[in-house]
């Protein structure tokens, strides 16, 4: 294949590239080599697949051509290569959780959401790099704009694939700030639908009342068009409830009937934690957003909130961490075997307050929600940190994540030739309404650029 | 009133007085006055009734029957008397969950239930006694069938009330054993339904993964006449989940197609704990039963169930009741409080391990589901023990409470004048078949009898 042929492919948003394989201008098998090209081109430096098997990635779309070839009913995602964090169970795949411990870790299912994606045709291309588990502790992957910074943690693979056009789509997961934080890093869309939306049956476990499958691509559309594949009821994920399908990608791409107005809000740790160019560029977004923007101050109560996050994580940690830590303790990092031993000692009274809290919370953010049609806050501190011994931290996320409310970044700052994001935040369950006011923000500031 | 007339009205069961009112051949204004004259004769002997309102209870009937002479359509509980156990809210009544810490508290709304008994023609004759936060610590109520006697606990008055033909229904709570017990004190019928079949909105929360509304009847028909007005989808009780509406009162009168077999299942406490009247009435009724029971073992596992059960209530009696303890120490009781101290060091670990297990022990128990119709053990360790100064052990009824599967009690046995139950299980949900293969019981057994 020549070079401007796979610059073009792997350039393809995920709508584009499956509209075009619909029509057959293109099929699965030229979308999927252009990846693996693209991917040996590139991962020496990015690092950003555990787990790769170019032959079958291949097989399988030659498979998903052939169908198309006998004109068999097609999914929204026909042939369209998709990355899988690696704590994501696959059967064709090792899934070993970024952690030694689990070396060789070999699923015999899929985990319900690469059910699904198979289902709308999905290529499952490969397994992308976690931190350790899941959590803090920092593995190889490296940022695509500029390999000496981290690309965020801990769905590290899948926000740096898609950045550096390896794949499309990624799907990830967000315990504290691990989709929205490398999303923000990477310049890629991430979105974290609202707590409960996306089966996690076959997801490692890590904290339930937090844990949040999530998704990366590289338009605000394509984050709609594979959520919107993956929403379906699982009664296994206690958490889920039976639900319409969603209209995700539709709503999204749609005019909002009315110009929706923003709370900016600087959320607790601006003050400390937000850097000067996060500062300015927020001032700069608000000026720009003139009358369609009131910056909102959030209760003292909210301040509560990162606390609560930490606890449930941390409690959670030691319970479904603690029995790896017990079996293979040279195998676990001392940050997370430490954080293991914290959170054996916090009471379930604590613990299930915390859950307490979480709905009087949301009930205030109703208030915010009653008067504002987001929440604009940002996605990260600044753009990525330099070195790979952190990801990052998740304290502009870890309060959203507890409140389980539906966060989406979209990449339109820049510093330093490194991106970062400007996230949004809507209520819970309106997501569709949120990536549509998503999109009127995108189009309103591209419009304004223009007439600069 | 004459006294024939009131024997006669006050013995009907809910179903046939249900019916009698529906076909105008008594009013709900003569059952309430039946009940109302037993109520002045005995209730200074069972001190069942923590509120009672002569006046608005008579009100209520008068509606009914006037609702009725004008044709409106009517529920199936129409004109009905039913006793609510003081922790669940109603607006009419007082609601002092059984502590002189809310002595005088008057919840603004019913609960949920009350709400659904209104909606089915119900009159809510008052509140029945209930011990101290409906845990253990005993209240004054008294065993109808001979007032030394504890009536047992926590829904002490729900039980005497319906056992002294008081009230054809009364409602109560389980968490521990608090419905079945008293049943089997009492000699009345007692269902505690699958956990999340009975909406707890507005019920005293002690434990919700273990909480369990449960009602009392003098028929099995009754108890499933009343189950099915409460079983509606309440999202606010989030342990609920939409289904299809219950059947259970037609299902339990329908002939099994097939006859039942049971499992005597002796449960883990029956060595020390059973008395020997209970192990010589349950070894009688293996040989009745003869080809349709079997003694089976529970596998080892379900030891832990206990310690799970009460760990977990440990713990939420702690959440739940430590503030009342912090405001109000002088009105909790010292075992109360004890309880409160202990539970405060449970840890979250060992909390969400315990509701793990839960599954786990399902799991197990579906295997003795797959060839047994339904599980045969005792409802209680024996008859009612002589004072009132404990209402007598749950240890018969915890496992199953932890485990949220649906039980009934049946008045099938007796000792020196005080009666005591045969507690049938079924799977989680499969309540309805419970009720059917509980009737083909009480039909076999009764028949039984008759050849004798």
């Amino acid at each position: 294949m020549e070079d401007a042929q796979v610059s073009q492919l792997i350039g393809l948003t995920a709508a584009d590239a499956a509209a075009l394989i619909a029509k057959g201008e293109i099929t699965s098998v030229m979308l999927v080599e252009a990846c693996l090209t693209r991917i040996a081109e590139r991962d020496e430096t990015v690092l950003a697949w555990e787990h790769l098997d170019p032959d079958y990635a291949l097989a399988q779309a030659r498979m998903a051509d052939d169908r198309r070839a006998q004109d068999t009913a097609t999914g929204p995602l026909h042939g369209v290569p998709v990355g899988i964090k690696d704590i994501i169970d696959t059967r064709d795949y090792p899934t070993e959780n970024g952690t030694p411990a689990h070396s060789g870790r070999q699923p015999g299912d899929d985990a319900a959401l690469v059910n699904a994606l198979k289902d709308a045709g999905a290529i499952i291309l490969g397994k992308t790099v976690t931190t350790e588990l899941a959590v803090f502790h920092p593995n190889r992957t490296r940022n695509p704009h500029n390999p000496e910074h981290t690309p965020g943690g801990s769905s590290s693979g899948s926000a740096a694939a898609v950045a550096d056009r390896m794949v499309p789509l990624a799907v990830g997961t967000q315990t504290g700030g691990s989709v929205i934080r490398p999303a923000s890093f990477c310049g890629v869309y991430g979105y974290k639908p609202t707590h409960g939306m996306i089966s996690r049956t076959g997801v490692l476990m890590q904290a339930p009342p937090l844990d949040t499958v999530g998704v990366f691509g590289r338009s605000l559309e394509d984050v709609g068009l594979i959520a919107d594949c993956l929403t379906a009821y699982d009664p296994r994920d206690t958490w889920m409830r039976p639900r319409s399908r969603t209209r995700l990608r539709d709503t999204a791409m749609q005019e909002p009937p009315v110009d929706p107005v923003f709370a900016f809000v600087k959320s607790p740790p601006w003050e400390e934690f937000a850097e000067d160019v996060t500062k300015e560029a927020f001032s700069e977004l608000a000026d720009a957003l003139g009358d369609q923007c009131d910056e909102v101050d959030l209760p003292p109560v909210f301040d509560v909130g990162l606390n609560m996050q930490k606890l449930i994580q941390t409690a959670d940690i030691a319970k479904f961490y603690g029995p790896i830590l017990a079996k293979a303790p040279d195998a676990i990092s001392k940050p997370l075997a430490e954080r293991i031993e914290d959170g054996k000692s916090i009471t379930a009274v604590d613990y299930n307050s915390a859950l307490d809290i979480c709905e009087t919370l949301n009930a205030g953010l109703d208030e915010v929600f009653e008067r504002y049609d987001a929440i604009i806050t940002p996605a990260s501190a600044g753009p990525a940190p330099k070195g790979i011994e952190t990801t990052g931290s998740a304290i502009f996320n870890a309060l959203w994540t507890y409140l389980g409310v539906p966060c989406v970044t979209l990449p339109l700052l820049e510093d330093g030739g490194l991106p970062f994001g400007v996230q949004l935040i809507g209520a819970r369950h309106d997501d569709a309404r949120l990536l549509r006011n998503a999109n009127w923000l995108i189009q309103h500031l591209t419009d304004g650029e223009d007439e600069d």
